[in-house]
């Protein structure tokens, strides 16, 4: 089935311990649908500017990934460049330049308006409802989110939340939302605002599933080296829903796999610079790492 | 079988934002044995001053834990203040008042010589290594260290590591031992040092178990409330170390139960100040735990 990602395209600069890079392929769109493709078909709308590298689109494209609805647009691509202390857990925004991301109107090309898995990555809350209302006939909708619109869109944020089945945000984020330290009652409170899945992503430490089965928890794979964090969120989100798609089902027993699928995703994005190791990635290795998670819990 | 703990008994003054509590039992060994004592019979070598209230020996004699090894000093009981901040992460400690634990030094009753089971808690490494010579068939030994110990004892802390099968550390002591902040290799890296387990606590993000097997991994149970993480650790390691010795085995599948039961007992350690959650709880509720654990992780 099919899955819609509607997000940023950017291009990152970033330094790490293990190097820097510049220029390179970035934004959560395109994470999570290189991710999800692995799994289903996946649509993507999102904006260019005109210094955007041809290679990145080819790239998309020769994943069966489709672009008809990446508007290209007058300006600079969204560009962030950030930095990564020692222990990786840590990183500093060095700068966000919207580009033409900052008048990013989100439209759905008709033929994408019946996507049945749709995924709403970090961008204004009253775009992020727009697609909704673009959408007709989704089967399960999620988002994501992040502090700035926390903090200064509260009012629409609540509404985009009231509206989605699901929603996957990092620890910080779930505090922020709801003032709850704890992440058990924090997870509670989001669901009592709309959406009855709750997906924590914690880092190094995994994910949290929250719904009406109870507490599903997923540890991150232990990595021997990470060479770069970026995108792991949306590596994550796009194994989970293009995961569920595939399945054709997001009830909790295929709610728990996909998390295992995102936790794969997201171990396999952070081990090089950019979607490098999505480059080389194969199915079978996809399926050999969900394999090792059964491995690492099994008990 | 039975299980030797030798460590700290020490009276707690503890500040956390579910409040305060004073001259409350404490002390690396008394959780440790507490938590041990649902899965087998437990021994206990330390120390107490003259204050040592006589309710905290009772309490420790009602579970059945022997005492035989306790030695009554002249002088204040070890006593340990600690402030907790919100997020329960971080902690101060305000103050350590060695008392008679200063000059213990750790004797062996005739009649625990025999243990199978033994559990080094953070003491000087070269009374570790004393405690070992007095045990005289020991079928599984385990040590647990600190920063101070890493730091100012690094050669006899060396000679310790190579004679224990188990090291039970949290995750910024297992970057101190090695100076390697990947939790993947710094684990390695202590393997060849000596112990052939290596347990790596870290805190609610669960633990991490390395051993000839591969890894495991060991969510922390997700609280709704805590109250008190003092001794977290020590509840852990004694589940662990007693539940190793009830199945009689520390091949790789009983130690990924026994790390689950010692998650239970952290789990239930902390709901409560001080020692106070284990003083009603049944042998129901942990195995209910356990199998709570199992429908945590099952996917």
């Amino acid at each position: 089935m099919s899955v819609l990602v509607v997000g940023s395209v950017a291009l990152d600069d970033v330094e790490a311990p293990a190097g820097r890079v510049q220029g390179v392929l970035g934004g959560a769109a395109c994470y999570f649908a290189v991710a999800a493709r692995y799994f289903s078909p996946v649509r993507v709308v999102g904006v260019v500017g005109t210094d955007f590298p041809r290679e990145h689109l080819e790239f998309l494209e020769s994943r069966g990934i489709d672009l008809g609805g990446i508007v290209h647009a007058e300006g600079s691509t969204f560009r962030w460049g950030g930095r990564y202390l020692e222990n990786l857990n840590e990183r500093e925004t060095l700068y966000t330049e919207l580009g033409v991301f900052e008048g990013f109107r989100p439209e759905l090309p008709r033929h994408f308006r019946d996507s049945v898995y749709v995924f709403l990555a970090n961008i204004h809350p009253t775009l992020q409802r727009n697609v909704l209302q673009q959408a007709e006939a989704p089967v399960l909708t999620a988002m994501d989110t992040m502090n700035f619109w926390i903090e200064s869109e509260a009012s629409e944020l609540e509404l985009t939340l009231a509206a989605v089945d699901a929603i996957v945000i990092n620890d910080e984020e779930a505090h922020q939302l709801t003032g709850i330290r704890n992440l058990v009652k924090a997870a509670e409170a989001i669901r009592e605002r709309g959406p009855r899945i709750v997906i924590i992503k914690r880092g190094e430490s995994g994910a949290l599933l929250f719904d009406e089965e109870g507490i599903f928890s997923a540890p991150a794979f232990p990595l021997q080296q990470v060479q770069d964090p970026t995108g792991a969120g949306d590596s994550f989100a796009g194994g989970l829903i293009g995961a569920l798609a595939r399945e054709g089902s997001s009830g909790p027993e295929a709610l728990r796999r996909a998390i295992i699928y995102g936790s794969v995703m997201a171990s396999f994005g952070v081990e090089r610079f950019s979607l490098d190791r999505f480059r080389d990635l194969t199915q079978d290795e996809v399926e050999q790492r969900f394999e090792e998670f059964r491995a690492l819990t099994r008990f």
